[in-house]
Order: C-alpha cells, then structure tokens, then sequence
C-alpha cells in the first residue's frame, strides 16, 4: 500500500494546506493549523475540468476546517489537474467540446465519459482514504464525509456505495443515468444540491437521483437559477450537515 | 386604528414573551431579555388547529430571537386559540373530522376552508403590524419577515403579496390550488419546506406550488419523512436564512 507523501505545504487564516502524492495521484490535505487533534475527515470530489485546487474546493475546504475544525483532502481526477490525460479522455474531451460548439446536449458524453472516470477514480479515492488514515491526526476510527457535486458526484456515489467507511454526504448537480441503480444501495445521511433552472439536468432528471437514494434522512436543496449558480450559502449549509453528522459542534458561525 | 395592548409577561432563556390583543385578535410577542434595541421583525403564522404558542412555534421563537435577536411575533388565526368560531368554522371543521375518520383525502377540505380562514386573517395580519410597528423597538422602518407553513402559508401567501414591508419568507407544506396564482406576484426571497413522503399533500402539488413563486432567489428544501416530520434542523435554516435577509448576523450557532 502506498503512503502519503507531502510535497508542499502552506498556511492561511488558520488553515494549513499540505499538497500530496499517494502512488501517482496527486492531493491536497487541509487542516486546522492551531493543532493536531484527531478529528473527522471530509472527501471533497471536485467538478469535471477542474482540480484539486480549484477556487471552489479551496473555499469549501477553508469553511471546513475553520468552521468544524475537520481534515478535508481531495484528490485530482484522473487526467485532471496536470495528471496524464489518455487517448480515450482526449476523445471524450473532444467530443464535450464538438457538442457546446455545435449547441447539442451535454448531457449524455458528460455521463458516458464520467462514468468512465468514477471506474478509475474509486480505488484511486479508496487507497488514498487508506494511506490518509495512516496519519496520526487522522486515524482509521474517525468518521469520513464526502463531498462532492457534478463529476464529484459521479464518482462520489459509486464510491460511496462501496466505501463503508463514507457515513454521510453531500451529492448533487447530475444525471440520474448511470448513478439512480446505485444511489439506491446508499443508505447514510444525504444533503443533495440541484438547481431549479438547470440549463443542462432536466428537474425531473435531478429529482430522479434525488429520490433514488435509499436514505431514510435525505435532504434536497433545490435553487432558483441556472447550472453553475448554486449559492454560496450551500457550501455553509454542508459545513453544518457534516457538523451534524460526523459529530462537532459549528464553532464559526456563517 | 388598534395599539398593541400587553396581557402578560414572562421570560426564560434570555427571551421575553408578552401575550399581547390588538382590537379582538390575541397574539404573543418574543424578544430579547438583553435589552431594546431596534431589531427586525419575524411574524410567524401557526399551522391549522393549533395557536400562537403551540410548542413548535416557541420553540421557532426562541431560536430567531437567540439566534439573531430578532422581535418575532404571532396572532391566533381566526376560530383558533380560543377565538370565537363561525357557524361556518365549526362546519367545516366537521367536514374535516369526517374525512379524516373515513380515511377520505383532507386537501380539498384544508384547501378550501384555508383560503376561507386568509380572507378573514390577512387584514388581521396588517392592523396588527402596523400596531407592532407603533412599538419603540421595533419601529415602522426595520424589515419584517414571515415565516408560517400549513395554515401559515395559506395566509402567508396572500398577506405577502400585498404587503411590502414583509421582505423575506419562509412557507411550505401546502397544495398549490388556490395559491400558485397569488405565488406567482411574489418575488421577495423565499425558503420553502416540503416532505418528500407526505401523505397528504403529493409530491406534484408542493413542488407546483414552490414553482409558483416568482421570487429570482428561492430554495426548495424537501426532506425525506411524512407530513408531519419536517426535522427539527429546518427551524435552524429558517433563522439563518433571515439572518441573511433582515441583515443580522447568526450570533448563536446552531
């Protein structure tokens, strides 16, 4: 098994940010810098075309960590994030980019391609969740939270479905294609975020993977507005949801 | 014109509550212990068959006056709380008993006798705002929210759409019949509440009447459970989500 190698580390407004490698997929790991407590993980998958770093992970990890004092880690996608793209992700890429020229749909190479990423991102996710746990500040007894919305849901509920260890998430801003079969194995706490006037998942679409997950506590949170238009105030409200259930207390009220 | 006229006063857990009439109409208002300064106004709208201090609404009080330090108050709804009933009240309260023994649906009744009971309290509603406004701390320039589901949305609804000075909302658990129309002339910011399972009002209607709104910023939260089990954490949303809109910070996190 591969180990948690630290390449780089940082710190801002109380949080520390350790840049990282297990094997060859590349991490970021943030943390509370007033000190090593051993407290509760939340995974955090990011968007299709974006990484680990992105403006929006960094933002949610922040309110994380200084809002409930938890490590948050993510990981980059395969062929994200400077990883190597192969010549099948260079196809699907190119066939993403023909579609938004061309005004078609998005919808079904989204799914198709993502599909194929969650095949090859879940064991990369379930052995840096292995190497991450090795850390004493982590520990392998803590909860774990994951987070994650568009193609960090893709691969957050396969995820999810086989990772025992995951005991409540934040999912959202998908298809039900590909994902509703397996939703329906899930059973732990759900926050789910959808947007009322999404431009490229139908409402019936986002409320069909919503009502696929066998949870018995499953809360949506639909707004008004278009597709990369979620509020930020939702980004407050999975800081309280894991607050609830990974079991702290919201010390930075938002 | 009515002033507020107080009956009673009590205080516990750094909120004060004062029973107060305004002309024929009994209400209850809550605020803080610490003192009176101006702070903004929550009206709350109780649900069918219950009053101004059922334990759901004080407890709702004492979050948004802790929380934020908000003024909040309620007014029993007509034939409730010991307020006199109609010939007409206790007739369809029968009709609604009857439906129930007999296992019939209840919405058409609800519906119906709901928008009854609005007519009659919405320009109860309005004297006794503008009563409570006549209050040194509470004053007639603050922003007033509404937060009501049931029966509180029934006569929330159209007490919003032709009241102005409420500028914030919070509705839910309602059919859409008889106030999508009234809906969709409101575009003030509105949370709406819905139970993915209830047993009485479908998922099409709510979901209807959440679409009726006119509002550029609403969020739909629908959480898995029958009619009567919205979670508890619903009434902490409600006071963040003034605390956006009435411009007060959340000073005890929940």
């Amino acid at each position: 098994m591969h180990s948690v190698d630290f390449t780089a580390k940082t710190s801002s407004d109380g949080v520390v940010e350790r840049d990282f490698t297990v094997g060859e997929v590349t991490g970021a790991l943030w943390s509370p810098a007033s000190g090593a407590d051993r407290a509760p993980l939340v995974l955090m998958g990011h968007g299709g075309g974006t990484h680990k770093k992105w403006p929006g992970m960094v933002g949610r990890a922040h309110r994380l960590v200084t809002g409930c004092g938890f490590h948050v880690a993510t990981i980059d996608a395969p062929g994200h994030g400077g990883r190597p793209r192969t010549e099948h992700d260079e196809q699907e890429i190119a066939a993403l980019y023909r579609a938004r020229s061309a005004g078609e749909p998005e919808g079904p190479i989204v799914v198709r391609y993502n599909a194929h990423l969650a095949e090859r991102a879940v064991p990369e996710w379930q052995a840096a969740l292995d190497a991450l746990q090795e850390l004493p500040e982590i520990g392998a007894e803590g909860p774990v939270g994951y987070f994650g919305l568009n193609m960090g849901t893709a691969i957050g509920v396969p995820l999810t479905a086989i990772e025992p260890r995951i005991t409540a998430a934040v999912f959202g801003l998908h298809w039900p294609d590909r994902l509703a079969e397996t939703a329906k194995q899930i059973t732990i706490p759900i926050e789910f975020v959808l947007q009322w006037d999404d431009e490229h998942i139908s409402r019936q679409s986002g409320l069909a993977l919503f009502d696929a997950f066998a949870s018995k506590e499953k809360t949506l949170h639909a707004n008004a507005g278009r597709h990369k238009e979620v509020p930020r105030f939702e980004a407050d409200s999975a800081v309280r949801f894991f607050a609830r259930h990974l079991g702290r207390a919201v010390t930075s009220p938002a």
